[in-house]
């Protein structure tokens, strides 16, 4: 058995080295000697990335492209924006090499973080856990009266993958009519699925509008005034997508106008929203600081997904999580 | 067939009134002179109240003893407290009078409620709105690392009935860890049920610990310091059952010890509770003002149930939500 270098930049905790470490045991890990801050930070080239045929975590496009011994790269995010290029593919495909991500690390999490979105909206907890409304008086039965059930409502899924199929999986007792939007359907999702092209008929009866999209050249300001027009009147717009999939003055002017409800935001452009941005002062924006994909123990998760891939990797199984 | 005369007190929205007028008619609906402004309000003798062989909303005990005419009262509530004792229920065996309530009208909104309360703790929404965190800082993975999934986690729920029943079906995809009590276990319930006696081993292990208790002699203080020690450290409480089945000094002092992560309130004693109330100002109790049954065209349900329940009086059939 030849033995691999697996250069691995993810910030761990010593649980997850340590499962690491074992799990990669008796192959060599090289620790990066610069470790970027944050998955969106742009990592530098490292000294020590030559060396490796494999990579986990965020490494920069300068050092792939320049590696000659490099055959898999693992990205330890869901998002690969930077990846996501036209070049990166091609070279990629020149290389023979393998490109997975982490998305299944991050998929039940997220759909449980939307789906938290969805209840506090449908249940108006942001005004109801500020509310101090006396039983019977005028606020109260406002508070009531503005709670929906999401039981029988519509739902549209913008973006198919493993968040969508999980979130459809907690929906299920709510008995809720689903549309997910993807590119190239292929009949087997399980629920009506439609292209871009005729999302507006879903638009235009969608209750909960659901952004999962992916940083690209085809997804920015995808949600933009004409796409948020063809909304219902009183639908819920959420994001955990990406940021610029979102024209933010549309939306901003969609909230104020009243079109719609409430946005409920996990991603924003940029990130954190400066405090002085209108979206935070609109009283029916809802924004968490791009935590929808985290849980307890994360790194151990995100190892372990890794390990499940490299134990396939040398079985020569297909992996989990192939883009490219 | 006889005519019926029906006293029926609760506020109803034109809709509902409407719909109230067409299901009973061609008998006769009496309109109180005094509507009390509240379900919890005391209410007053109601001098048309005689006249009624049927109630519908919430009558007063005394002029109920002092009716020689009524045969059927559906309460326009779940809860039934006033209802709930010995003298009362002597009184219907006496007179054959058929006790109905409106749980069934409020099941479904109040098991989204608190469920909306388990997934918005999980997922940290409190924090989470609150925060600018940046990408990879300190407080991002703070709350990135406190967010956990429900699945697989143990819950406890403390008054097995409509609500319990439904909160369980929303919880099926989590495959939850699920433990009801139940005064008096029936065996088919579908999943484990204890007594009050042997409720400790549950709540050693519970993630969430949720009320539904009704207030009645043998609930009140029912969560009390003994019961709040017994529960796992880091736990979460919720209470959507009646503010009165909980010591809130000893839940107060679970909060500030840290012994409790959280707790989740939609019922207070008293209510609302008073705005220099420690409660309210814990860090990690949140409040709504008893909001968990309310729904968009409540009392349009609310009348669908109750003209549910005449029609299977006029045929003899048993009544739904009979409670006496």
């Amino acid at each position: 058995m030849s033995t691999h270098r697996i250069f691995s930049d993810p910030q761990l905790s010593a649980n997850a080295a340590r499962l690491l470490r074992e799990g990669l045991s008796p192959h060599e890990i090289i620790v990066p000697q610069n470790r970027p801050a944050s998955v969106l930070a742009k990592p530098e080239p490292d000294p020590a990335f030559p060396l490796a045929d494999i990579a986990f975590g965020q490494p920069d496009l300068e050092s792939i492209a320049r590696s000659a011994s490099l055959r898999w790269v693992q990205i330890s995010s869901a998002g690969f924006t930077r990846y996501d290029t036209p070049e990166f593919r091609a070279l990629a495909a020149e290389r023979g090499l393998i490109v997975t991500n982490s998305s299944s690390v991050y998929a039940a999490a997220c759909a449980e973080h939307v789906f938290a979105f969805m209840l506090a909206q449908s249940r108006q907890l942001p005004a109801g856990l500020r509310s101090h409304a006396a039983n019977g008086s005028p606020e109260w039965f406002h508070l009531r009266d503005h709670s929906v059930s999401l039981r029988g409502q519509h739902v549209v899924i913008l973006g198919f993958g493993g968040i969508a199929t999980r979130l459809v999986a907690l929906l299920a007792p709510f008995d809720m009519k689903i549309t997910a939007m993807r590119r190239q359907p292929r009949g087997d999702e399980g629920f009506p699925t439609v292209t871009p092209e005729n999302l507006a008929a879903s638009l235009a009866t969608a209750d909960h509008v659901i952004n999962i999209l992916p940083d690209n050249a085809a997804s920015r300001n995808f949600i933009d005034a004409a796409r948020l027009a063809q909304m219902k009147p009183g639908a819920v717009f959420h994001n955990i997508g990406r940021g610029t999939t979102v024209d933010q003055d549309a939306l901003l002017g969609a909230l104020r106008s009243g079109h719609l409800a409430a946005a409920w935001l996990d991603v924003t452009e940029p990130e954190p929203l400066p405090a002085g941005h209108p979206l935070r002062h609109d009283p029916n924006c809802f924004i968490t600081p791009h935590t929808a994909g985290g849980h307890a123990n994360e790194s151990e998760t995100l190892v372990r997904h890794f390990l499940e891939n490299f134990n396939r990797y040398l079985a020569g199984s297909p992996l989990l999580d192939r883009i490219v």
